[in-house]
């Protein structure tokens, strides 16, 4: 079946998304009789383009890529996210646009509009599932469609698929691990003698820290993370602002050092688990050693321990590759396993 | 909709999934609309039971538990597990005979029967995959039914689901990691300074060895599973004889102790990667440092990471329960996982 799709957002990993789709293209077609045409692009600093018959790809990336709008291949006059998503005549729309961690907008509205069009919503932005996931899963119901959202945890690993897919009936009792990469790198690298600032400088060059790097080192990320998780896979909501939370600032080098000496090691942790009704989460430097599944995880490797009725300490991590830094293909990749399943229903 | 389930062989992992059956009745129900009874159990001390309305479980629970027969049970004359398979108007087959790791047999055969009769089969046993893959797949399809072995190789813990369901047209380009728990368990307390044979009684007196641990000890069960995993998820077949193989044997307690001095640690580890159109794959020793992923497997956990071209390095691991030994319960809800999953379809 022939698949329109629609791209909010068109960063990093929206572009990534579009090159593995590339290079599946006929492991698509053979393997699920998917083929594909990109309908509408919206971006935030190189314009606007809808055409229901398809946009080059290779151009609108070479537009973008080298600081040109995309303006020129829109068949539509379009002028922001919105209109692509109504004019695109797509069935599917990718929310790539930047993650607001206070409201969750506006990706909130694009999967709002899309959903009500009929189309199936796929995103990696955490602000819908934080704010929102209870409204656009109904909603997503109500449509017949899907409201899927793999990429927003781990950086693209099946975490919510393996639940709904692979763990039927499971019951999350707690979990714990590392989620944020960006402060395990800090952590690795102060282990090595590098002084916190220019570890989160090192970060920052390679482009997995902010220019303010708050929200990774204040535990902000961990805590919105954990907050998706327990609402989803523990079908509790909860908000970044009940997990209790405690960033990295205050480990010093001595303390790295003097973990060292002792064969052990910081880590910023993350946890929920049930307590009645409730969820109590939080985020939080730990000294762990060798005996904790923690203690291997370094540079921006990340990884959850899972306890369940059923399988009691079921883990899954996610390593830095050689060289790597845990980039945009793989967030690209959650985005497109999450496009195979929905339409294969 | 109603199943009707036979068992083929009624061990622990058999007795196991029938009590976690009954535990999930109500959830089975309310979120698959999933009802089932029991028509067919075949064991191999207490006899053979059909009644295709429904077999009483709590009563063959307690027979074979008391060492009785379940004969009495039965509403059929039938003395063997094709009768069994025959008369059960069973539409799922749980098979977990005990394994033949040379010939796959009689599983196989009781696969067969089961699928020629239009039952989706489920399976713990290894033999059956590593001797019958394609064969028993084509047959599946054939019929429009499923062949399914989730708990074949990490004791029940998704990963042939998760590369199906979640890890779509992901290509798998090596494998490596810990899949024997019990020589994982017999070098962990040789670190604690056991000797080897004690370790080894150990492991027997809480039955994760077998009388002969040679199929341990050897490396075959790694060997077994290594064939299994390279067979489906890199889709060529591998026989057990054609993996590389050696076993834990030459580990001596001084070799242990030597590497504890060092920080590091004696695994037995299993691994393959494509190359070209063979599949390269190897069980044997190898010294770990505490920056490798399996330093901190400890006791009966073992797990895999996987090198994929969308995903480079994607860990499953499954840990030691504090006081539990990764027994039949977790085994079992492979199979339950598996269960869920052909009827959904």
């Amino acid at each position: 079946m022939h698949h329109n799709l629609c791209f909010i957002g068109f960063g990093n990993v929206a572009r990534s998304l579009v090159r593995l789709l590339e290079r599946k293209r006929e492991a698509l077609k053979s393997t699920y009789d998917i083929t594909y045409s990109v309908t509408g692009i919206a971006t935030g600093r190189h314009g606007f383009a809808v055409n229901p018959d398809g946009i080059d790809v290779g151009q609108a990336l070479e537009k973008v890529e080298s600081g040109k709008s995309i303006a020129p291949l829109s068949t539509f006059q379009v002028a922001d996210s919105l209109a692509v998503i109504q004019h695109s005549q797509a069935n599917i729309m990718f929310e790539n646009s930047p993650v607001n961690y206070e409201t969750g907008q506006p990706a909130i509205d694009h999967v709002r509009a899309a959903l009500n069009l009929g189309m199936h919503s796929i995103t990696a932005n955490k602000g819908t599932v934080v704010h929102a996931y209870r409204e656009l899963t109904a909603l997503a119901e109500s449509k017949g469609k899907k409201f899927r959202f793999e990429s927003t945890v781990l950086g693209g690993s099946p975490v919510f698929s393996t639940f709904r897919e692979a763990m039927p009936l499971a019951e999350l009792i707690s979990f714990k691990g590392i989620i944020n990469a960006t402060t395990n790198l800090i952590l690795s690298r102060m282990e090595d003698g590098e002084a916190f600032d220019d570890a989160v400088k090192y970060c920052q060059s390679i482009g997995i820290a902010e220019t303010d790097p708050s929200g990774d080192v204040d535990g902000w990320d961990a805590a919105i993370k954990v907050s998706a998780l327990a609402t989803v896979l523990m079908n509790t909501p909860l908000k970044p602002h009940e997990v209790e939370r405690k960033g990295i600032r205050e480990i010093t080098a001595e303390m790295v050092k003097q973990a060292k000496v002792e064969k052990k090691r910081w880590k910023l942790v993350a946890s929920a688990e049930r307590e009645g009704e409730r969820i109590k989460a939080k985020v939080s430097p730990e000294l762990v050693d060798t005996s904790s599944p923690l203690y291997g995880m370094m540079g921006s490797s990340s990884g959850l321990t899972f306890s369940t009725d059923v399988l009691p300490n079921y883990s899954v991590i996610v390593s830095e590759r050689e060289g790597m830094k845990g980039g945009p293909e793989e967030t690209a990749y959650g985005l497109f396993a999450d496009f195979i399943g929905v339409v294969r229903g």
